[in-house]
């Protein structure tokens, strides 16, 4: 019981010498290679670069004790931050004291609704985002962000969270482009694409061994960072107008108990549930696919409480909105993290860079960090799903444009919420005309199949009806309406069979339905037959008069019906 | 085609003298009849009594034109009138013109609406409206409007459109009860009531037929009409503070073109909306009972063209949204009336009243109305279908139990709108959380049960797993969890066969997760079957790689992957 709720004792009790060394390098390897993503989402949130350094450290600790995957690592990511600025920049100024202040709050709100759905095992809610929301909010998210750093990566400045801000700033600002830093920016880019699509092959082709390789190349973000802050030192290109991240204050973060007004709590609610859904999926869904491989089990309702814990954690020491990242995990589980003490030792590695080592990133330029997050998230887009999804459902495809171009045009709330409300529109309406079939017997067997598709036998005055959904009410007319049609296109019928081995759900309106077809089907002399009726349909059917006014029989199979008839 | 589109072809050409005789006869019968309740569903609505009468005339005209029914009578109804007095008391003070221009534009807005419904073809969006909806949203309105009526009936004023606004204005004022008042509305009431209780037995004692019975009982409202006005015009009642009709008008209603500005238009649309959608339900659902029984048929869609096109025109002159009545529509039947020539009639037979004969309603008391209203809306209030939806499905009751009680509490729209929402959102739910077992073959046959409530045959190493629900992206990670665990529960497993006999779509969200099954399954050396699938979810699934991944087969019935395990 109570390991249910800590799962820390899991896996502490049995805590050995050999885990520890594993655990402690991927503790080092991860502080070293999370620092310059941490400050660069926090930039993306229009935050202090020290705020992602600050919610890199409790949260994760928090996480280590109360969630239940071995290798997840909790941090700002690149989404979250992008949802964070859009959400903080409707309620207040960036760089204001209301700012930070609002940050705080989204945190504990967010913190504060992953662990009420937890308690209360909300964690389906997350389902109701379709694969197609998420994958088209994602690419959608990743040019918005890939956007967002061009003025960074160029040295101008602009603003805003939808592309038509973004370019309405950045265009007038084009002539203010500062030389040096698009050399910083766009060479960092370019090293860091070209180690991701030619280092492989050039490595192993010097002789290396390919873990050494993989490492190497992991690596390239931070000898990124090494070669362009020596370089803007050495040159001092700071005063040639190349931004730097400055001095950060050093120190553990203090503790901070935002109080905001009623007004900014409750502007800030919808932002903090939908960054508390995207979070939750984005960690859940990592979180899985690494447990499966090596064949453990996330809890996802115990996830919610570590995830709110986490959240809950960096509202009160001066953070903003965490969860499970995908580039710090696979970092975290790559350098051979066995538990979650792995990222326990990396959240107190980043608290002692904070507390004496922060005057070593003075010199880091900006562009770099920029040209960091624009590669690792042009992952995020993914085209040829498009077109994957084009071909397989068109409905599908619909909610994923419809989720794109939302959140490229109207921003990242609207973009979610759109592609949400359309799929389930969608779902709605093509339940609410459910196919059905006319059915006769394979011959030689006891099966059943649509007699517009295969060769099988019928007999003329008896209809086997299909109907392929269940019957609730925004089909219940439908039905009636492919009953009477059957039955007036058809006048030598004396039964009609309703096959209802698709039905696995007869609500009252349906009831109603099928009472109105009995008692019609009565004055026109036909009988109304059900065949392959489940357990639990039948044990309601049984719990209203229908059967009792039924003019036909219930039958256990369709063939038992056949047999009947013909 | 044109017939399609213009009802009045198919039956005008073949109209013969029989049926003029007829019709002349039900539209004179329903001339008398519906006068008083249309005055009352004037007053219902906070607009003047003579509204009423001009919503009866060109409307029925227009919708004998294009509607498809042969009996439906359209005019002012008890609901729609309720609806429209709350949409109108929340932009304008009733009695003020700004009332009357807003009703004039609900009626156009919602003639509006109906006719691009109509085009469009979206009839089926009516379906949205659950049984338990409807259900309760009338027994709700049913009390409503009797409460409504408690203070003309006792002669005491009262508003407001809930259950506390009304009560919080009528037990202040219940000093300034009128005896007079009192003793017409409550002596109608009783006599109303009466009549429909004991009326037919009494009057088939004194050995009456029973056709003259019916007729005498449905005269029960024009009897109580020309006693109480006569009685309150020879005593000069009003002259003691019985509120009567008074002075109406005479002459034809003048054309209107109401403009208002552009918020008021805006502030109109949702309740034109839901007007619109609970007007067509209740005309449509009437329609097709009345088409049924004499084996006719009416277009759902023309219907929407029809409504509409009568809504339009109440707008245009003078009046207030109409639908097909319960009440009219059932006089008209019963009084023999056999095409669209009989409501034309009796829209004449109005249009007569209201040139020459208003005069004669002058000493008509407003309790008579309200007597007449109660009486006929008690019949919506359904109290013992509370207790049959509960037996039969616990989440039906949840719809109608929360539909009742907003719209008592919070108001109509509420009432509505929480009732469709929470529909959609248990449906939802429960798919989201799919029936499935484990099956096995019924013995000698070819028929698969599940084994935990039937006695069957089953293979140790093979799972028969049938999911009796379609796959889509609410329910695909709770079919994961599903698979998963059986597959853990049994470690001696080598074959699952996923049974799709109840899977009527496998969308995006599904598919992805169905991959990650296959290849998570294939690690532990499971093959994965699929038996049953149908012909749409097959052609589906033929333009994905799923097929090419599938570790197993794909079997035409459960029944051949047996053979081939067993």
């Amino acid at each position: 019981m109570l390991k249910r709720y800590l799962p820390i004792l899991t896996w502490l009790p049995h805590y050995q010498k050999r885990l520890l060394g594993a655990d402690l390098l991927a503790g080092l390897i991860v502080t070293i290679m999370v620092i310059p993503q941490s400050l660069a989402y926090a930039l993306l949130a229009g935050l202090p670069a020290v705020v992602g350094l600050y919610a890199s450290i409790l949260p994760q600790l928090l996480y280590s004790l109360l969630g239940t995957s071995r290798t997840l690592a909790v941090g700002p990511v690149a989404i979250i931050a992008l949802m964070t600025g859009a959400a903080l920049s409707s309620v207040a100024q960036p760089g204001s004291t209301l700012y930070l202040e609002a940050a705080l709050i989204l945190s504990l709100l967010s913190g504060f609704i992953l662990v009420v759905m937890g308690v209360l095992k909300m964690g389906f809610f997350s389902n109701f985002l379709s694969h197609p929301v998420i994958s088209g909010f994602l690419t959608a998210s990743g040019i918005l962000i890939a956007v967002s750093q061009l003025g960074s990566l160029l040295g101008i400045s602009s603003s805003g969270f939808t592309l038509i801000e973004r370019f309405r700033t950045l265009i007038p600002n084009l002539p203010t482009l500062n030389a040096y830093t698009m050399v910083i920016g766009v060479g960092t880019l370019l090293f860091l694409v070209g180690m991701r699509l030619y280092g492989k092959r050039a490595l192993t082709g010097l002789g290396m061994p390919g873990a050494v390789t993989d490492l190497i190349i992991k690596a390239g973000p931070v000898f990124a960072v090494i070669v362009t802050t020596l370089v803007t030192w050495h040159w001092q290109l700071a005063d040639s107008g190349v931004a730097v991240v400055g001095s950060l204050p050093s120190g553990l973060p203090a503790f901070s108990f935002p109080w905001g007004n009623a007004s900014l709590w409750q502007a800030l609610l919808i932002p903090a549930l939908l960054i508390s859904l995207v979070g939750f999926v984005e960690s859940v869904s990592m979180g899985q696919m690494l447990a499966a491989k090596r064949r453990q089990r996330i809890s996802p309702n115990q996830e919610l409480i570590g995830l709110g814990a986490a959240n809950l954690a960096a509202g009160f020491t001066s953070g903003m909105p965490v969860t499970g990242g995908l580039s710090r995990t696979v970092i975290n589980y790559d350098a051979g993290a066995q538990t979650p003490a792995a990222g326990a030792f990396a959240a107190l590695g980043i608290a002692l860079v904070t507390m004496s080592f922060t005057g070593w990133l003075y010199y880091l330029p900006i562009a770099t960090l920029a040209a960091t997050i624009t590669v690792s998230i042009l992952t995020l887009v993914d085209i040829p799903m498009l077109y994957q999804t084009w071909r397989y459902s068109r409905s599908d495809f619909a909610a994923m444009a419809v989720t794109i171009l939302l959140t490229l045009i109207e921003g990242i709330e609207a973009g979610l919420i759109g592609g949400v409300t359309l799929s389930i529109a969608l779902f709605l309406y093509r339940t609410s005309r459910p196919h059905s079939a006319v059915v006769g017997r394979v011959p030689d067997t006891e099966h059943f199949r649509n007699t517009a598709r295969h060769d099988v036998e019928t007999v003329s005055n008896v209809a086997l009806l299909r109907i392929d959904e269940s019957l609730y009410f925004a089909n219940a007319r439908y039905l009636e309406d492919t009953v009477y049609n059957l039955v007036a296109s058809h006048p030598e019928l004396e039964h009609v069979v309703l096959i209802c081995s698709a039905v696995n759900l007869i609500d009252a309106s349906a009831l109603e339905s099928l009472d109105a077809i009995n008692a019609r089907l009565k004055d026109s002399n036909v009988k109304l037959h059900l065949s392959e009726v489940k357990g639990p349909v039948m044990d309601r059917l049984k719990k209203s008069d229908f059967l009792d006014s039924l003019t036909g029989r219930v039958f256990l199979s369709t063939y038992a019906a056949w047999r009947e008839f013909s």
